[in-house]
């Protein structure tokens, strides 16, 4: 028995996870520097949040989201505003505010790097035996949905 | 059958890997904002990996790896160095350069704050048998495994 098997199985994901967490966030990265230059990377998650949103999004929204200091989210909003992918629009519920917003160039840009995603994903579990993959869905479900109301 | 089960178990593994990292980054934001105030909570992200750092650590490094412009993590450094939880030291390669080094009281406000994500997994996990609990690690385990040299 190896000293990671001795721990709590509730510790062992612990350890799994965070991997998980910065394999992943290597992976954006590197997918993020290939999709274009003139973005820093980590912007895209931003970008990312702004393409699943229904509606217009405060800046303020954003910095609270990604536990950012709202002076890295306005430098990253006017990043991408400079590049085309978002633009600013007047709050209809406060004149002097105003709300960020995607551009269609903005959205091409997250979809093409989700399906860069999506490619190098299938190319990593290209031996998995779909039975493997489905049962790991399955289980991610369930975990994503306890995650959802933890009691603490 | 639903939307979700026709398509490819890669693609419903993708959305479901998504979620967790959304619900991830918004656990360990939560956390960070609860251990301490005046540190922006993605700076933690930096901070536990200098903690896992064997050496002192370039800033520009650490803004490659975490995919961010080299001001964002100045400032981070910055802010983390007046609150005593990392400081500055003299790179031995480069008399003009310097490298970041955690402290003692970073560490533990590492320590403290991977404990609490700990306790709260714990808690969300409470009504799963520990066999779900292990067999989710172990496919955990092969995913990270596969991740980490993908074939493109």
């Amino acid at each position: 028995m190896t000293e990671q098997d001795r721990r709590q199985p509730h510790e062992q994901l612990d350890s799994e996870l965070s991997l998980l967490a910065r394999r992943s966030r290597w992976m954006w990265i590197t997918l993020a520097r290939e999709v274009e230059e003139g973005l820093e990377p980590a912007a895209y998650g931003l970008l990312a949040t702004l393409s699943d949103a229904d509606d217009d999004v405060r800046g303020g929204d954003l910095a609270e989201k990604f536990g950012l200091d709202k002076s890295t989210v306005s430098r990253q909003i006017a990043q991408m505003e400079s590049l085309g992918l978002l633009k600013r629009v007047p709050d209809p519920q406060d004149g002097r505010a105003r709300l960020v917003r995607i551009t269609e160039e903005g959205r091409a840009r997250v979809r093409r790097l989700r399906e860069q995603r999506g490619r190098w994903l299938e190319g990593a579990l290209r031996d998995w035996p779909n039975a493997d993959v489905r049962q790991l869905v399955e289980l991610l479900k369930r975990l994503n949905s306890s995650l959802e109301t933890p009691e603490r």
